[in-house]
């Protein structure tokens, strides 16, 4: 075997794009600090139980697990870190008003996430807790696309969904866990038919407010308009579509290039979320670039209920669509034993110039910068001069 | 069992701490950067027989194991980075000159290492490949004391040990891998009686030698003309000697708090260290805060013999030597629907402020952030004033 060779969809991140994922690291962790979001770091591993607490089977089939040594305990190496912020809000910070957190790690997944082709991902997010209204949702949203915008992504399209619309049309039936994840599939992949046999046990209102569901998806306005008019009225649906509104309204002013939708069947890989979802798509990928909503139960099954609102999305895929990183200029210059060149190299670099003192015998080669100048004796002085 | 409770010695990083860790990653890779170090980024996850390439049996039992479901193969998580980098310049970049890479990431280890609290650490280091005198090793000494500096921390002590002289000593006898293992840790801990013991097998001049390293410790001028003295005579063990008087001189012109010494016994917890190491002691910890050296054999294990030499340290530990996080000022501004003050948060943020936006109902409270300030409405436009 080649012992060079990584497992299927798992890669290394080379010279280069490396710098350009850290200089959007750098500048998104930057945004999320100027709107006040503390910055917290929760671990790689954690035990499997807490780790998929409050969460869905999805995510459990996502999680590699491991043996640890020290416990005899089944551990999880993480595939999303929102259910670890969660848990440092809901038991660490113990706060009472309102609190914004965000975070940047690696997280891995168990099996290659559809319409991906990577297993590990670079999970950038930032997640408000302690807010139930529309206001946290909006500056999560804002802040998703400023995220989108710092990468140079302008032309943005932002699908909305809501939880609770399906809520209110199954409020009061008795329907299990794995039924609603079915159903949200079937409504994903609007599988009519295998639906319409599903919403058989359902009284005849609620089926087909259920089938109503796999239309209603569209322009923002068309399809409130409609919601209003076709679906049941009950107070869960009704919130939910006035959330949408309100959601809808103010992220419209956010800029031109954004296209807004609703689609209420698409449900789908948000796990845990229960209010107001989102998703952004960009032009070159067929699945979203980035996705939040509201994850309100997952404080309580921490034990202490906090609404909380976020998103979150994977900077490699993201530096991928940004521009190509521009080699950064360097200076060459010898390895020689000379107090007087040792100073000026140092002076340099303390200036923000990159310096590369060439080995013995070596001829500087580099992906990452361009060496266009050298730095040469003059008289008794070093000088920069071009290559 | 608590939900939100973290296995053994594993943690979460919270505020003002985890923004203290990323100012000095920041800081560190720039510094990287000015020297011309190309950035990396390895996965957290390989195949455990790639990740085990050319490193002893310590790495192995400090690696967490899992299985792929994908390929049914063993997968490690990462204890170090170091061979990972080590495989991308052999493989992935396969240049011929000098290569300078760096790196920052989560790494984790099965069981806690001696003198640590901590089972998972955010490891950064710099590696020179492809140079094999001590110029190069020099480089990597001063990035690890520029990285010290970094963080505030100036009183240093740099230890020097060499692998050439025991295998001088050995050189001609055929002692088996496990057997070396056991010497190390025997020489470390100078334990005279059992090393003289397995002494015996080898000749009276090398059991003499083997027996002399455990006093060849103390100040790097006294330590030096006493080997050259004592030791036998042997090309590996000159030129062992030769490179740690070079680096010694080198390194005693970098500044005045810097202490070196030797300790030709010291040749644990190296792994896969092949020429001269180092480490670096503070006066805070009594384990190291950074270790380095050569392994020139990680190269050739990965089917292209490359001279390499570097260092690593972990963030977390340097971040708690550092001085104490000065809580950022920060603006709290009302949420309210008005497009002035809306332009005025946007152009505060852009000059660098951060600008808080109270919630409905909301009374900011944060630990990163000190809210001295805030926006209030005067006449038609909105104006920072002192809380």
């Amino acid at each position: 075997m080649n012992r060079w060779l990584l497992p299927e969809d798992i890669a290394d991140v080379l010279p280069s794009e490396a710098r350009k994922v850290e200089a959007l690291r750098r500048s998104i962790l930057d945004l999320y600090q100027s709107y006040g979001y503390e910055l917290v770091a929760p671990p790689i591993l954690e035990f499997l139980d807490s780790l998929l607490t409050g969460t869905g089977s999805d995510l459990n089939l996502q999680t590699f697990k491991l043996v640890d040594q020290l416990s005899g305990r089944t551990l999880g190496l993480r595939a999303d870190m929102t259910p670890q912020v969660a848990r440092i809000d809901a038991h660490l910070l113990n706060r009472e008003g309102v609190t914004r957190l965000c975070y940047a790690g690696s997280i891995a997944h168990a099996r290659t996430p559809v319409g991906s082709a990577a297993r590990e991902e670079l999970q950038i997010g930032a997640e408000i807790y302690g807010c139930a209204s529309w206001e946290a949702d909006f500056e999560a949203i804002t802040l998703l696309l400023s995220t989108l915008n710092v990468a140079g992504i302008h032309k943005v399209y932002l699908d909305f969904s809501h939880a609770g619309v399906l809520e209110g049309i199954l409020d009061g039936q008795n329907i299990s866990k794995e039924d609603i994840e079915l159903i949200y599939g079937l409504l994903q992949s609007k599988d009519r038919t295998r639906l319409a046999s599903w919403a058989q046990c359902l009284p005849p209102e609620s089926a087909q407010a259920l089938m109503t569901l796999t239309e209603l998806n569209g322009s923002c306005t068309e399809v409130l308009a409609q919601a209003q008019k076709i679906l049941p009225k009950h107070s869960l649906i009704d919130e939910a579509l006035s959330q949408l509104d309100c959601l809808a309204t103010a992220a419209a002013g956010f800029s031109k290039e954004l296209e807004l939708s609703i689609d209420l069947a698409d449900l789908r890989g948000y796990q845990y979320h229960s209010g107001v979802m989102f998703a952004a798509y960009v032009d070159q990928l067929p699945q979203p670039i980035a996705r939040g909503g509201r994850y309100d139960h997952v404080g309580q099954a921490f034990g202490r209920a906090r609404p909380a609102t976020g998103f979150s999305l994977d900077l490699l895929s993201l530096a991928h669509l940004a521009p190509q990183w521009v080699r950064r200029p360097a200076i060459v210059a010898p390895w020689i034993n000379d107090v007087t060149l040792t100073r000026k190299i140092t002076e340099l670099r303390h200036t923000g110039e990159v310096v590369i003192q060439a080995m013995p015998d070596d001829a500087v080669e580099t992906a990452e910068y361009l060496c266009n100048r050298e730095l040469v004796k003059k008289g008794d002085s070093w000088e920069v001069k071009q290559k």
